[in-house]
Order: structure tokens, then C-alpha cells, then sequence
């Protein structure tokens, strides 16, 4: 079975989708985007892409993506412990409170500023596409002063050593993946479910749309974990809802119920499924 | 009056500062937090930060600094359009099929991704600190094939040409600034309020706790406009949210007794403010 991933190698993604997927063949793609239209075009089977993080939250293209611009079904879910690694050539001549460029993703950075600020106050923060990026970018680096942010497995990746570890600013640190696909028939069995994630948007010219809509749930005890208001890009202030909802199996014919009634309301539901979650160890 | 903005001189926060306080000394921060951080400190009494952008949503680095660092009162909204144009030197030998990079803020690269992925398929793009470090980079540049997304005044400000105007994804892109204080009698005059935002946090062990709090709003047609989920940094699936409630005056005991009712649930609220809108023409 083919598994398409946010790479590259060294990834995060890559190494929770190597461990949950130990004996698929496994392929990389450059963006959030790339990945989950391989698996809506029907390309590769399944996909893994990032949702969540401990520190910054919600990654919005994956959400936005899969809402606007892809029709799958959330098959299940990975939650794996994420560490940062200050990460450096092995024969570099240049000490730590030298450093005069840091490399690394924006939410490496965002996940290592308190760090950031009390060792390297004096390099400059450069963004780059992903932290394997970053790892090569030092690693092919004439300069001995710059260094990159990142997991173990990107480190060893490009050779690179560890120079400061779990660098991260909290120590419980952790990542959703969903595994997203256009097969529905690839689907959990009903017992092992134990959350669902649906989106809506409610008519504009409806008063409290957003309460009536919640009381849909809460009135049948549907107990709601997170909600997030993502813009539509239309104008300022019209948002799609994204809600997470701590389910249980014996739940399902109430889940279906409440966005019945949502629609009943004038709203419009996307249901991304409801799913098993997976807790794996990071690496 | 001294009023600190997020800067550089040029920015979109620079602009909207501009033409709301006109007649004050305005004083340039690098970053969110530092300018946040000099408000609260009491350096200046008055700070303009983005909060949120009609294709990016929240700006997340200025809830959660307002939030976990910083204990300010919102005096009121600016409400801007946001245009970007693609900047390049004035005497340039190369066409715009021939660029090999482009630079630019993240929020400002995401804005125009269309325009990107169309028209400049082969160029590298890099992400800066802001918009304004981009226009800089391309003035100061020697090679002529880069080019730096932003706003007029950036263009202004480094002496660029605009090669392509208004490349943003959707026209009626707009952003919204919170100009924050740490002197509450700065307030407006409730008359004028037509916004709150506020921000709370549910005991763990309360079910359905998230229900409880917003069914405190919505009995008494507090309407919500706008809810969001920011993870509490602690552990995954742990947040403290914020809402945003469109206000009339006569509704501001209501909304008191709102927030009572959530601590007597064991919450804790912390309150951003009651605040008019102020709709800027942009730059």
C-alpha cells in the first residue's frame, strides 16, 4: 500500500507516518496542498498531514484545504510527542554563543523562541520551507556559524549534530496527524471511535447562528472539545466553524441527528469523519 | 501623544497608524511582542497591532502574547483594506517571467499564493520578518532578477516600482488592528461601543463545559461573532478561547452578567474590552 506524506524525509510527519505505517511504501510531497490533493485525485490511497500542535495551535492550509478545496474522509488519528534539536556540522569550529543564523520552519522557530532568546539573541531567525530544509541548507553551508532547528531524524538525515536538545519550549509537546483518504470504505469499525471532526457555516441573516448551531450538540450532550472560527475569505467576519467532538460509539445516530438539525437551520455541514486515535512515540 | 505601531516605517499597521493618529508621534516596534510589551510596561500608552486578516485569520502571536503576557484594555478597532504589490527596482534589465525570487512578510506570500503560482511559477520564495525588510532586500540587492511583495507605502518608503498592483488573492482583503492601552481611562464612552472580546478558560473536569459557558451569551442574546480555540501551551487539547460579541450600550450589564456567570462555573475570564470600530480607508 502506498502512503502519500508532508515530507521530506526527516520530517515530522515522516517519522509518525513511519511508525504507523511500518510496512507501506511511503512518498513524500513538498507542501500540505501537494499531499492531500495526491489522495483527492485518487494518486495514493491515504495521506498524512499535520492538524494540530501543543504550541501553535491549529495548522490552518491543512484545515482550509481540506475544507474548501478536497472532499475525504478523516480515517483516523496520530498524536505523536514532538522535540526540537539545535542541530549543527560535525566539524564546525564555531561555538554555540557565536552563531550568526538559525534556519528552521516557522513553527520549529515559533515552538523554540523562548530558547531562541536566551542562547542565540544574536543570530539572525531565517523561515524556510520545512526543518529538513533548513538541516540541508547547513549542512551544504560554507559558513560554520549558522545552524538549523529540527527533529533527530532530520539531523541524521544531513549528518549534522546535536548540539543543544529538546530545545522545544514546553516539554510536552505534541502533534496531531490526521490520515485522510478518498476511500470511505476504508472507514474504522463504529466501536474503537472516539472523536469527530465536522465543519459548518450558518446563513448570514440568521440571529445567534453560531449558538443555535452549538445547542445542536450541547442538547444532546455531544461534548464539544474544540471550535475554531476560520475565515471563508470572503468578506471580514464570515467564518466556517470547525468543531471536535469527544465521541462515543453508542453517539453516532445523535452526531448524525444534530446536523440534521443544522441543516434544518439553514446551515451547511461538512463532516470529516469520525475516528479512532492513535497515540504513537516520537522519535 | 506617542503611539507605538508594529513597524517598520511602511508596514500595513504603519498605514492604518498613520491615518487613524495623525497628529501623534509615532514610535516603530520590530515585533508584536516588543511592541505589546511597551505598552504594557508603560513606555507608551498607546500600541496598534494586527489581529486579524480576512484570508490569514487571527494573527495568533498578537492573542496569545495579549493573553498569557500582557494585561491591556482594547480601546477600539481599526478596520483596513489590504492591498499588495509586486515591487521591483526601478532600473532593472529583467522581465517578470525572469524572476528568480520574491520576498516577503508569510501573511503577505499567503495572501497572493494565486498570484504566485501563476505568474511567478520558477521564482524561490522567501519568507522576511516583514514586508518592509523585503522592499529593503530588493532595493539593496544586485542582482536584478528579485523582486519583494507589499504594500504602496513600502514601495514608497525603498523606491521601488510597481510591476504588478493589487496581486492579493481576493480584492476585498481587509485587516483588523486592536489599538491597546494600559490606561483605562482612555476608554470610550459606552455610547459608542459596538464590540467586545474577551477571553476564557473551562475547569477540565466540568462536562461540557465549553456549552455551559456559551450558553451564558447566548440566553441572553449576547451574539457571538466569532469564537476561537488557542491551546493553552500546557497539554493537547487544552485551550482558552476567545469571542468576539457584536454589542449594543444597552447591553453591557448583560454582558457583565455573562462573565459573572462563567467564573461562578468555575472559569476564569479575562476581558479585552467593549470598543468601537473605526473603518480606515487604505494606502
Amino acid at each position: 500500500m502506498k502512503v502519500a506524506y508532508l515530507g521530506p524525509k526527516g520530517s515530522f510527519t515522516h517519522s509518525a507516518t513511519q511508525e504507523y505505517f511500518s510496512n507501506a511504501e511511503l512518498v513524500s510531497y513538498g507542501s500540505i496542498p501537494a499531499c492531500i490533493k495526491a489522495v483527492a485525485q485518487g494518486e495514493i490511497p491515504i495521506g498524512v498531514v499535520p492538524i494540530e500542535n501543543t504550541i501553535e495551535g491549529t495548522v490552518n492550509l491543512t484545515l482550509d484545504y481540506l475544507y474548501h478545496k478536497a472532499d475525504l474522509a478523516i480515517l483516523g488519528e496520530l498524536v505523536m510527542p514532538i522535540s526540537q534539536q539545535l542541530l549543527m556540522k560535525k566539524d564546525r569550529s564555531v561555538e554555540l554563543a557565536k552563531l550568526t543564523k538559525v534556519y528552521s520552519h516557522p513553527q520549529a522557530l515559533a515552538q523554540s523562541q523562548e530558547f531562541i532568546a536566551e542562547y542565540l539573541p544574536e543570530a539572525r531567525v531565517i523561515a524556510t520551507d520545512s526543518t529538513s530544509l533548513a538541516a540541508e541548507m547547513v549542512a551544504n553551508s560554507h559558513d560554520d556559524s549558522v545552524a538549523a532547528i529540527g527533529p533527530v531524524a532530520c539531523g541524521q538525515e544531513y549528518d549534522l549534530e546535536i548540539v543543544k536538545a529538546d530545545i522545544q519550549d514546553i516539554s510536552h509537546n505534541k502533534t496531531r496527524f490526521w490520515i485522510i483518504s478518498n476511500q470511505a470504505n476504508l472507514r474504522n469499525d463504529s466501536e474503537s471511535i472516539e472523536k469527530a471532526s465536522l465543519c459548518f457555516i450558518m446563513p448570514n441573516n440568521l440571529p445567534g447562528a453560531l449558538q443555535k448551531a452549538l445547542t445542536a450538540f450541547s442538547w444532546r450532550e455531544l461534548n464539544l472539545n474544540k471550535i475554531e472560527s476560520r475565515p471563508l475569505k470572503t468578506t471580514l467576519g464570515e467564518y466556517f466553524f470547525l468543531i471536535d467532538i469527544v465521541l462515543e460509539a453508542n453517539q453516532l445516530p445523535l452526531l448524525a441527528n444534530a446536523m440534521e438539525e443544522i441543516q434544518y437551520l439553514g446551515g451547511q455541514v461538512k463532516q470529516f469523519g469520525c475516528y479512532h486515535v492513535h497515540r504513537i512515540k516520537g522519535l
